[in-house]
Formats: C-alpha cells, sequence, structure tokens
C-alpha cells in the first residue's frame, strides 16, 4: 500500500477531523496546506526554508514538468524528490486542471486532449494514459487521476459530460497505474450540480481509490456555492479516504474547507500574492507596495513568528519590493507560507484541543474586520 | 578612532599581506573580498545567508540608497545596519562612481555634480558635503570620499583635472565629515598615468585618511594596464593604511591585487553573472544555461563547498534559470559569491603557510586553462 491514513480525531461540534497521512517519504498531519512547487521549486524558496517553516508535503506540477524540464529528464535524475532534493512527500497533480485552462491551445477528444504549449507554441497530446506515464517518470508519493474540470459558470449538460469522462478516465488511469509506491486518487467532479456531485462520487468510490480530489471547485463560483458543494460531496466519500480540495488557500477557505472535512489543501495564493507585495495579517491582507508602509518600520504582522517578521520591517520589505529586489519577494513568500501553515497548525491543535469552531470563528472576525 | 588596521604578515616572494581590520561592528581578515549590497540587499540573499558563506563586510550604494528609500528613511530605520538587519561591517560608497556613470544625465562643477536620477529622470545634486552627509545618515563603517573618476581612456589634461578635483573635494569630505565611529577613506586618482597616480597619493596621503581607495581602474583598461598601475601605486601608501580596490571582483584581479599589496576589493561581477547563468568553477567560467548541461548531474564545481554545490545538479540549476524561477539565481549566485570568498580564504590561508604564489599559480592556471 503506497499511502495509509488514518483518521485520528473527530471534532464533536463540525465535520473537521485530525488525521495522519503515512506515505513512502514520511508521516504527515492532516488537515494539511501543501505549497505549491509549479516547477520543482516552491517559488523562490529552498527545500529547507520551506521545512522550517512547517512545510511537510509539497505539490509539483505534471504540465510544467513534462514541458519543462521533461519528465524523463526527471527520471533520468532519480526523480522528482531527488532532481529537487526535497526529501518529504510530494503529490503531483494530473495536468488536467493546466491543459483545460489552456482554452483554444487545446481540443478535448475522448482519448484525450490535444494541446499546444504555452512556452512555444509545440503541440502534445495528454490522455488518461499519458498523465500516469508522466507521474510515474516523476515519482511523486501521490498522483491524480487525468480529469475533466468544468469550468464556473457551465450548463448542466456540459458538466455532464465532464464527469462522465472524468469517471472513464479514472477507470483508464486506475488500469495503466503501476508503480505501486506511488497512491493513484481519484478526482470527483460534477460542477455545482449536487446530483451530478453524487453520481461522479459514487462512481469513482465504485473504483476504489486510496484518496480523492474534489475538484471542479475554487474555479470562479461564489464562496457559499463553493462550501454548499462541499456540504454534499464530503460526506459521501468513506471515511476512511483523505479528501483533498483542490485550488483553495485562502485563510477562510481553508478554514471552512477544514470545517467540511476537508483533510488536504493547495493553492497558489500564498505565493502568488506575495510576489506582488500583499501579505496576510491576523486583522486582514495588506499591500506592503502602499506608499503607507513607507516609514512603518514595525513587522508585516506584529503576531507572525516567521522569519521575515523577527527581522525586518515593513519599511524594508517595502523598499525591496519597490526596488525589484529578489529579497523582498522571498521574504513576502516565506511570511505568506508561514501564515498559512501556521493557520493548519492552529486548526489541528484546536481540533484536538475541541476548540476548532470557536478558533475560526475567532480568527475570521478578525482576518474580515477589513 | 572608528577603525584599527593592522597588518599582521608580509608575503616574503611578493608584495601580498595578511591584516585585520577593526570596526565598529567586528573585526575581518585582509585581504577580504565585500559583497555587494548596493540597494541595501545582497542581490538575492539574506543577512544570513551572506554570512553563512563568509561574507564579513559588505559594500552598499550611497547613489541607489539616497534616490530609493531616501537616507533620512534610513536613518530613521536606525541607520543601514538595522535597516537590512546586518550586523557586521559595511562600506559605502560615496554615489561619484555612479553619479559620473550616468554619462548625459549629469553635469559636473566645481561644487559638485547635478544629475537626473535613472528612476524617474528627478534633478538631484551632489557635492562632497552632500556625499558625506548622506553616508553619515546610512551611517556605515567606512565610507568614502566623493571623487571623480576619469574614464578609460582619457587624455592626460582630463585625468589632472579629475585628480586634482579629486583631492580639493577629499578635503571638503573631510572637513565635513562629523560622525567620529565612521572612518573615511579617502581615494585616489591619476587615470592611467604614472606620475599622475603619484601624485593623487601624495596629495591624498597629506590628508591623513585612516584607508585609501584605488579608483578609476577596472573601468576597460586592460588588465595588464591596471596590474601596472597597482605596481606603481600600492607602494605609495603608507603601510598602516588598507588599500581599497574598487570594482575588482574577477579571481584572477583579485590574486594579482593582493599580490600587489591590495587589501580590500568588491565587486558586483559574481552576482551579476550569477543572474544571468554564468558561474565560476576551479577550471574556468561555465555558462550554465546552455543545453550541454540539461543532463549533467554532477555539481556546479565539484571542488566546491557550498550550499548550491551539496545540494544540487547542473541540470537542476539550470531548468530553474530556463524557467526563469527566482531559486535559479540564488542558488547560483551562492555558488559564485562562495566561490569568491573561498578564493580569499585561501589567499589568507596561504600567505600565512608562506605558499600564496605557488597557490595563486597553481589555481591561476586551471581556471584560465579554458
Amino acid at each position: 500500500m503506497a499511502i495509509i491514513f488514518k483518521e485520528l480525531l473527530k471534532d464533536s461540534k463540525s465535520r473537521a477531523r485530525l488525521g495522519e497521512l503515512e506515505t513512502p517519504h514520511g508521516k504527515v498531519e492532516t488537515p494539511i496546506f501543501m505549497p505549491v512547487g509549479t516547477q520543482a521549486t516552491v517559488k523562490t524558496m529552498t527545500p529547507e526554508e520551506v521545512k522550517e517553516m512547517g512545510g511537510r508535503l509539497i505539490l509539483s506540477n505534471t504540465y510544467h514538468l513534462y514541458l519543462r524540464p521533461g519528465h524523463q529528464l526527471v527520471r533520468k535524475a532519480g526523480g522528482l524528490h531527488r532532481f529537487m532534493n526535497w526529501d518529504g512527500p510530494i503529490l503531483t497533480d494530473s495536468g488536467g486542471f493546466q491543459v483545460f485552462s489552456l482554452g483554444p491551445l487545446r481540443k478535448i477528444e475522448e482519448d484525450g486532449v490535444r494541446f499546444r504549449s504555452h512556452i512555444d507554441g509545440s503541440e502534445h497530446y495528454f490522455s488518461p494514459e499519458r498523465a500516469v506515464e508522466i507521474q510515474e517518470a516523476l515519482g511523486a508519493d501521490i498522483i491524480m487521476a487525468f480529469d475533466e474540470c468544468a469550468p464556473y459558470p457551465c450548463t448542466r449538460e456540459y458538466a455532464v459530460k465532464a464527469l462522465e469522462r472524468t469517471t472513464r478516465w479514472a477507470g483508464r488511469c486506475k488500469k495503466a497505474h503501476g508503480r505501486e509506491e506511488q497512491a493513484l486518487f481519484g478526482i470527483i467532479q460534477g460542477g455545482t450540480f449536487r446530483d451530478l456531485r453524487e453520481i461522479s462520487a459514487s462512481q469513482l468510490l465504485e473504483l476504489d481509490f486510496p484518496g480523492y480530489g474534489i475538484g471542479g471547485l475554487s474555479v470562479g463560483e461564489p464562496k457559499e456555492l463553493m462550501y454548499e458543494m462541499l456540504d454534499y460531496t464530503v460526506p459521501l466519500i468513506l471515511e476512511e479516504k483523505p479528501r483533498y480540495l483542490m485550488g483553495v488557500g485562502s485563510p477562510d477557505c481553508l478554514l471552512e474547507g477544514v470545517a467540511r472535512g476537508v483533510d488536504m489543501f493547495d493553492c497558489v495564493l500564498p505565493t502568488r500574492i506575495a510576489r506582488n507585495g500583499t501579505v496576510f495579517t491576523h486583522t486582514g491582507k495588506l499591500v506592503v507596495r502602499n506608499a503607507a508602509y513607507a516609514e512603518d518600520f514595525t513587522p508585516l504582522d506584529p503576531e507572525c513568528d516567521c522569519y521575515t517578521c523577527r527581522n525586518f520591517s515593513r519599511a524594508y520589505v517595502r523598499h525591496l519590493i519597490k526596488a525589484n529586489e529578489v529579497l523582498g519577494i522571498r521574504l513576502t513568500t516565506i511570511h505568506n507560507l508561514r501564515f498559512i501553515i501556521r493557520l493548519m497548525e492552529n486548526v489541528r491543535r484546536t481540533i484536538k484541543e475541541g476548540t476548532f469552531l470557536e478558533y475560526k470563528e475567532k480568527f475570521l472576525s478578525r482576518f474580515n474586520s477589513d
């Protein structure tokens, strides 16, 4: 068995739960946020820095690594762990989401998707079998089935077609998957239609994957609608399976996802906004680029324990970002990732203590006060 | 006294010497290479990283900090050390070199230089008094007199005018300088004219600065001519004064400079070429961007002890650089700076052991073999 998931504790007042996920590269506690290392690097960070701030399980990207440097090169390097010098667990997505995001550059067929590289326009083809083959070459601990992610909004007809294809492709992925030490997760689709989510879940549960992604959310729909879909979808997944909400990483969505029983999350948001000079604080987001912080010699967030907040001021970080200095986006990235990772540490602690809902409400009342 | 310099040991076969420079922020051994932190950050690096690789004394830039974030802001932050969280010694240049490099954007007068900002075109004025005032606000341990750096090539007439003005400005800097805990260095000019170097040195020595920069070299002249100028100029400076060759940082020039009695060096070269994907190795420079290294899983330099070489391959570094990932230029910067800092460690060790010239020849025969 590639992974072993254990539910350790259920929150009595919500669907939140504490879990443990054992992988070939070590155990992690859930709920967990996975920093994203799209191109075999968590942007701006060394592996040691990610670890120091509490990062345990990272995500990397099949579509990007296939195009550059190429999965065969990564295989020759000894796999992704060795190539990027990360000895903890890794999850790779299937490339499905990226390929479908290419819009006019891609064409969906029953067998797979024809697409053009966003880098050089060259033509490529991903099928379920190919997505598995690439992910096997990369060698992550957890790999994802190749799915069709319907956009938001979309018609019921489109959502039905996408979910049915996703199920057929999930079956093909399972069949193609050979490396037993890797866990292959299925992805539940169904758009924002409750009954379609039920159909997708039941079809994928029949295929008996060791874990499930919840896909097709956080694609532009209102947050309330996403929460509603989680209310419906999460309970459909067997308790012994880890549940992974794909593409979610804002503090409020993480807390609402945990409260609805989600175990795993990933998102580029914390690192992406960091590079634009926006940082999380306990009282909401702060655009440190703004002139208001030019002579502010306090830390980004006085309550934060990250390297940046322990050593540098808003004025200095702002100066670096205005001057296009790399250290500026390093410092904001460190801060934002640590902020989210610490939030998840507090989530796990308060689930243990039985105070998760109180923590969540208190955090959100301050975070959303602006 | 702001700094105390001691010559500890003379090499018997060259002008190389081992020294110790005591500053308000600690002692450093010489000969030393100073990493450049133009905008209050050694590009891409944290202060801890610079320290870990053996960086002890760093240089920052008056012109750049004056324009952005402004010296008054740095003063309010508690000075440059505190602003950038560097507790070791700092040297600031006077801004003279940058202002003169602006070409058509500046106008030299006897009182000072009128110039336009390279950032927004706004008009500014630097005089010797102003350069000292700004450097006092920044608060470095060693500050430099405001000088006129003649270009190469230039006429004898131009070089005479520039050196005479440099002397007058040096006197004004000395008069304006009030912060006793800062050491103000004079800068010797004179272009590539032996007798003018002698005149400049004797005039500046009369002003009795605690240390001397050798300016106007490494501005495009052939290396042999620079070495010749050092042969003439260094012996003119009293033994008890540290000698600082400005803007020099290639391995061969560092070794030749040390052999001619230079104690201090700075240069953007190691960090600048790093950002273009070029790295030093013991057998010469290597352009790791090149396709030849796509599947090369060996370190940048197998003989190097830096973080990059201990943990990552040429193939990975190349991938990061090709993919425009910040970690790529971080890793090449770490490598190049460590390469130069280690070179200087070996220089000091071999001066102690009496084998400096042998070390130099052996190093250069391999480094220049390509």
